[in-house]
């Protein structure tokens, strides 16, 4: 937790005194070792960042005079769509477009995704808030990115795409494309990564129709959640 | 699993044909649901990739007939060294490290590792065989890393660093360096990534007088793994 992300909920007086007493209580005790007189990074959800002081605590809470004054660290100028990958690799996939700065998620269904996956719990707006809180905290930002779900491809990519792709460069990764990931492209970028076993003919075909350039990251194919960190990486 | 990794003991006759009944078989039927006459990506450990026709397919074991034809993937020239993570994180780390072709891994104490790490069985050696293993079954690689352990931070940056590093680019990365991780080095790296909180001043200093290069990622904080993913990928 590199940053301590608060909400209007936390304030006991107008705009300076906070208290927590719940997980992040726990984590500033337990983790930090922090002490009374201890300044620590802080966050408003959607709002600006700082430092609070930490100047009360006891056994169940602590409370802070905060200090925001700077804003979060700008936005990856990023589009990113996924076919759904499996619960346990969606939330780290969540954690990490989030700490990387991804502000617009699209999760959308693809040949080869499970339909089962749809089913899962991890896809509760709650849950999925968890992890992109986690990235912020993990990121140092305040700025939630919005995930929306597209459990129909052909609809998606017929009607939604088109709009999306307006005004950005459009990416699909794909390891049988002979054309490596371009880097530091310095301008937005619509990406779009498949699921385990890649897009069908039929996706491929449909994106190329529509302006996506396929790219790939070489002979090693890896996991959805480091694939969306190689790639930003190279793009940004 | 893109890569169904096998061993010496896994054939049945000298050269070409293997039988499999442990979590591999489990995973080619119920994951690839494959069937009689199915091809698999087959890698020998150590050794060659090709393909593994299946022959038979029982209620408690398959066997395949197989043919490796071509060499693994190269490797990236890295040596690459952590400050020991939490054994959760060096899981993942070790994973992705592995997927992605780095060959040597060294993973050393610094002032703000945790001592109780360095009592994970996380680090037992096949403990951490098991992690290399998932990244070279997900990167189609057969070659393992070796991964050694350096519990001491001044002998190892005094006594072994400075041949370590001799004819590469030492990099360590560092959050409060101003120099952005370089693009497409095309050379050798030794890369060191500090623990969580970062190296102390004293061992910044003893790793800018060995050489290192300080470089940072931008003003968002990655875990580990992600870091470790993030610099390769800008790296190579």
């Amino acid at each position: 937790m590199n940053l301590i992300l608060i909400s209007p909920e936390d304030f006991i007086n107008a705009q300076t005194r906070i208290r927590l007493n719940d997980h992040r209580y726990t984590h500033v005790r337990n983790i930090h070792r922090a002490q009374v007189g201890d300044e620590l990074n802080i966050g408003l959800i959607g709002g600006r960042i700082g430092t609070g002081k930490i100047t009360s605590l006891t056994d169940s809470s602590l409370e802070m005079d905060i200090h925001l004054n700077q804003q979060p660290p700008p936005p990856l100028p990023v589009t990113l769509i996924l076919a759904l990958p499996r619960p346990n690799i969606l939330k780290r996939s969540l954690q990490a477009a989030s700490a990387m700065g991804v502000k617009k998620i699209f999760l959308i269904h693809s040949a080869r995704v499970e339909k089962s996956f749809w089913l899962s719990p991890t896809l509760r707006p709650e849950r999925i808030r968890d992890q992109l809180l986690l990235g912020l905290e993990q990121g140092k930002d305040t700025i939630l990115p919005e995930v929306e779900l597209r459990p129909l491809f052909k609809p998606f990519a017929e009607d939604e795409l088109p709009g999306l792709i307006r005004g950005t460069l459009p990416l699909v990764a794909h390891p049988q494309s002979p054309t490596p990931c371009p880097q530091s492209v310095g301008r937005p970028v619509t990406l779009l990564l498949g699921p385990e076993g890649g897009f069908v003919p039929f996706e491929i075909a449909k994106l190329s129709a529509l302006g996506f350039q396929a790219i790939h990251l070489g002979s090693r194919i890896l996991r959805v959640e480091n694939a969306i960190v190689a790639l930003l990486s190279k793009l940004y």
